[in-house]
């Protein structure tokens, strides 16, 4: 070695690294609203005083679940040991109960229900107390998810004095998830279920699933796809399931599974599934016996009967009341319930598919069993960036509805677009859709839930998206779509800027500075969509099967109301469907206020104009352009929404680590990527068709209609 | 409040909650052997001591990696902050770089070949430089892995002196992984390739696969199934496969595609993909051309041919030399090469299905262009627990042969079982093969190895077992497999314990109170698969498509080769297949040594005799068992030794994490219930063809072989 220190002085131009601790976990979004990061600076002396050791009261497994989870949380938030102490604790403890276990403390019983809970505190002998109490145990569970998300919400628990309890009854994750673990509509890799595995493997992950969807007071999961296999009534799969209930149990999520109509042919062994046929009654008595013998809480099924090629009680010239009547008759017994989809439009049907749902529907009012809910979806068609509400939601007085609202976004972008749902789901819980005779106004939510005999009988199901990516839901955002479902199944008053603010604020920071940005740009991700997508009431505008990427071109397919070009209409003259009563008179189906201000163009709001009305390209908008410069117009301010939305994220750097901050704005290239494919798409299609040319200042599409027909996508995930 | 103290005093008996640290992550596998735990406490200090500063000498991509990596590492080990000075360091510093970037130190050039590094010790100016050296970048990164990996095992640096060269070019895992993300033979999730979202988002889990596998010295990954789609040749897949050789390619890895053969007419508007057509000629040499583009490294082409339903040249009446040819022509211009496997069989062939690759490859030999590598699987059938090594390893003398191995266990007990492969690999690799006519014996590997030209044309293969799974192999034990597939293509030589041992140590502990138990576990694991599956030489008793699970009655498929039956041919007077020169004479295709040795029973080893023979029932084993209480001896054994395995493992908590301890433990529970079933459905089948009852002392089986027959599973992954 010759000059040993010329070497060394080579290393003088070393870049210096930053060593990472070698077990800092990646942020990897696995945690979701479960992360329980310490508090701030602000908070924290103050939360370790007034809780210096808890006491949860009781032996269930709910109760134990809550001590689990509070001693968890706790000892995040506070960043210290909190002493569960086998002696009478010193200091200021945190009790919680149910009432009869709190009796020595002579609560004023607030009215929580069967599921609710208060949190309040209390001075006792110089000590604070903070106290949970609940009717039940499961009660007691929500109302510990309930004061550890105030805390991650930045909130003082100083004279914390608040009531919480559910507005509906059945809160369920509906998961399109197959045997095979493939999830039809998932953008989040495959089922959690791993049914091979089962029942002898349960994945610690089960139980993670199910304090995620506790502390939401998600309440019930149907485990399997709508388009239903059979399979999963046999003993081999009951077997699967019974310990997937097992563990969902202490967290008061009970399993649903999914009815094939047609399973009395198909594992049952008779020639056919007729429900007035005494051997298919007898057999699906005897089946539900044998689920309730797996699993004693079980829920009851979820049913898609005549549908898109399900079976039904129409193949035997039955109705719906006659098929769901029956199987509810079966799990009656039990307790148990049957939500039967009002998603059905006959094969052979070729009017307005907006009217089959309540025409199948509305003539069986009143003959449904109580233990029926006809789970009906957000609007007439199918899940679309925007639809009014359905009308069937105001078309039938006894007979109990739920709300279906898919949380995976078949429509809205798939995994990588943001696009918050709290709003949409807002939009339609908050729809006037009737008056009474006095004049009041009633809403959707009004009618779905006070409108059905209030809390015993009403319900909220949610299309999951969930599966087995780390993060769960395909995307950081869109696990604020599953956390809005939970928050607005329980409460579907509160609003959609309440339940962001929460989710972003458990998320990521209580930072205002972070917050309000994030939240006003989760607020207008919809809308953004809505614009890059199909605004001013286009709809159905997506490519076949996938339903990735535009393609209001298609008009080829074998039924006329699968083709885009089935819902545009487009040509030289004008653009969209009259549902007026000079069309389809689809509007008569909502209630007379309704139908009047939208059976007239001149009074139909904007976001809905072409849903109901076909009009000229030069049909005048209120805003003074024409209905092709706004149509022009709303796909161009989608684009700039989501380069805003990039831009708002860029600055966000600071509050969020530098492996989410990453994904999110990877996915928001591909989003404004993706917008931009959208808009021009369709703009070059709209100008092939209408035979006009883009309004001064807006940008050409760069290439031709032929080239955005010739795209195809054959790794596009989550094809039925 | 009436009792303000009773209420406190009933505190007294809650329990004790052991509050876990809010963010302290599970051990949940993702780390595999890059997990960085601090060394023990008697080796910390003399780390420390010895490498105070770090200075790795470069700034290409790879040297970049080569930093990254070692700081993350050391920071763990050490458990501290290692200085990376901008200034000369003072103190002991660790030094890596080429040769030529370390010339000042006027070191001895070791033997290091391209890829290999030597790592040593020495003082200069009172203080310790431990030195990495290499002639390349890669063989850096290498060296860096190789010092991590050397302090994760638990053994001192003092005075290290080693050199470490790979002895194969070709370190290539194959992944059989759909565009659709299916994995065909997978058990641990979805491919890894989210082709969806490439080439926008690159996954940070593609860099932490290139570290794993760089870390092993895998220097290749064919990313598609070799039951191929034409699909991933256009410029959409082109276009996607990119990005993920541009994060690999700083690991040393290079990207391969399956190319199907059919491709030229499916994407490429030709009637014919005939080998001898100009067009076709012409075509495959412009998509080469056009990959390179988007690749300039691409590896080559991966290719099943005129196997299983998949096309080839002799669709065209041309041979396997015509098609690979083609093919290597079109690849060499850039350097890339073709591996075109020896898995063939032909549709309407009804012969010995043992013989038929050596037939058809043996007459080509010679004919295969330099660039051609035939890829051979390592037993003349299928990747089963046992098989003797394909005799096309000793049948070729001018043809570059590489091996393929099964990491993912399709006939081993999928995810849940626990079998340990480098034992089964070290068999075959070190089984001998040939004779010199000096009296040599050579082996597998030296055929493979130094018999085709040593270094610069050989390989071997592994077809992967990795996938989303949140542990990437389905199971802590499958990494191992991984590891030992990547270690013995580096160094063949290497014995299976030794590789079991360092996995073992870097994945869990190198305490030794553990690693000799549980190395003893993995070493005899593959053997108690053997038994319980297909002993004694039996072979492809699997139940038909999935592979899950026993299946030695079928015998109704189309072909007779795909039939259990045809491989076991038991009937009342005896069992196995005859494939000495009185039957199919397959044991002609082996050497002449093996040839006598095998062709005759009494001189066969017994885990190979019914491979080889037909044998009564009652032949006399060496045992002095018959042949019939052998069988039963053995199928019993395997069930034994995985209780065994269990009763290890249950000792081995104090060792291991909580979690990772019991995901094991619950899959043991699976394998010893799956042992059960497969010893027990065998032995039942068996009994009821031989006519004979179980010998005194072993339990019969618990159910009639119409029950083990009625078992069916539609969720078994994998399935091609």
């Amino acid at each position: 070695m010759k000059h040993p220190k010329a070497l060394l002085a080579a290393l003088t131009a070393l870049i210096s690294l930053a060593l990472a601790g070698p077990n800092a976990q990646a942020e990897d979004g696995y945690d979701l609203w479960l992360r329980y990061e310490q508090a701030s600076e602000d908070l924290r002396p103050d939360y370790r005083k007034q809780i210096s050791a808890i006491a949860i009261l009781g032996d269930s497994p709910t109760i134990a679940a809550a001590r689990q989870e509070m001693a968890t949380g706790l000892a995040g938030i506070l960043d210290k040991t909190v002493t569960v102490g086998t002696s009478v604790p010193r200091g200021n403890t945190l009790v919680a109960g149910t009432y009869d276990a709190l009796s020595d403390l002579d609560l004023d019983r607030a009215d929580v229900g069967p599921e609710g809970y208060a949190i309040t505190q209390m001075r006792r002998d110089g000590r604070i107390l903070t106290i949970i109490a609940a009717d039940s145990d499961i009660g007691v569970l929500y109302g510990t998810f309930g004061l550890l998300q105030h805390m991650l919400q930045g909130e003082p628990i100083a004279g914390i004095d608040l009531v919480s309890r559910p507005a509906t009854q059945h809160r369920l994750l509906n998961h399109w998830d197959n045997l095979d673990r493939y999830v039809e509509r998932g953008y989040a890799g495959q089922s959690l279920w791993d049914w091979h595995k089962l029942p002898d493997y349960r994945d610690p992950r089960y139980t993670d699933y199910a304090r995620a969807n506790a502390a939401i007071g998600v309440n019930g999961t149907s485990l399997t796809n709508v388009n239903a296999n059979a399979e999963v009534l046999t003993p081999q799969y009951l077997e699967k399931a019974a310990p997937l209930a097992d563990v969902f149990r202490p967290y008061g999520i009970k399993v649903y599974l999914t009815a094939r109509f047609s399973a009395p042919i198909e594992i049952g062994g008779l020639d056919t599934a007729d429900p007035s046929n005494e051997e298919v009654q007898a057999w699906w008595e005897a089946k539900a016996e044998e689920i309730y013998n797996y699993i004693p809480d079980f829920g009851g099924f979820l049913v898609k009967a005549n549908s898109e090629g399900q079976p039904g009680p129409q193949d035997y010239d039955r109705n719906h009341a006659d098929g769901a009547n029956m199987l509810a008759d079966a799990v009656a017994p039990h307790g148990g319930i049957v939500m039967w989809r009002a998603f059905v439009y006959a094969a052979d049907e070729t009017q307005d598919r907006a009217k089959q749902a309540w025409e199948e529907f509305v003539p069986f009012d009143g003959q449904f069993r109580d233990n029926v809910l006809i789970q009906v979806k957000n609007g007439p068609i199918d899940f679309q960036p925007r639809e009014p509400f359905s009308p069937l939601f105001a078309g039938v007085e006894d007979t109990k509805l739920m709300m279906e609202f898919q949380i995976t976004k078949e429509y809205l972008g798939f995994a990588t677009h943001l696009a918050y749902l709290g709003t949409m789901w807002e939009e339609t819980l908050d729809a006037p859709a009737q008056r009474t005779e006095e004049g009041e106004t009633l809403t959707v939510t009004d009618m779905m839930v006070s409108g059905n005999d209030a809390y015993t009988v009403s319900g909220m199901a949610g299309v999951a998206n969930i599966g087995t990516d780390r993060n769960w839901s395909g995307s950081i955002f869109d696990q604020a779509n599953w956390y809005a479902f939970g928050r607005l199944a329980w409460d579907p008053a509160l609003d959609a800027e309440t339940v962001a603010r929460e989710w972003a604020a458990m998320t990521f920071t209580p930072d205002r500075a972070f917050l309000d940005p994030v939240v006003a740009m989760m607020m207008g991700s919809r809308e953004a969509v809505v614009d890059y997508m199909t605004p001013l009431g286009l709809h159905h505008l997506m490519d076949t099967g996938h339903h990735y990427g535009p393609g209001p071109w298609v008009d080829d397919l074998d039924r006329p109301d699968w083709n885009p070009a089935y819902y545009h209409k487009a040509d030289e003259d004008g653009i969209g469907f009259d549902r007026s009563s000079s069309g389809s008179d689809a509007v008569s189906q909502y209630a007379g206020f309704l139908r009047e201000e939208w059976d007239d163009p001149e009074t139909t709001p904007d976001e809905l104009l072409l849903w109901f009305h076909h009009l000229s390209w030069d049909y005048e908008m209120r805003s003074g352009r024409t209905l092709w410069e706004e149509i022009v117009h709303h796909y161009q301010r989608g684009v700039d929404e989501v380069e805003a939305m990039r831009e708002t994220w860029d600055g966000m750097a600071p509050y969020v680590d530098a492996e989410r901050h990453a994904q999110i704005a990877d996915f928001l290239a591909i989003q404004e990527k993706e917008a931009r494919w959208w808009r021009n798409a369709c703009l070059a299609y709209f100008m092939e068709v209408s035979g006009r040319d883009l309004p001064d200042g807006y940008e050409a599409p760069p290439h031709d209609v032929d080239h955005y027909k010739s795209l195809y996508f054959p790794s596009a995930p989550g094809n039925g």
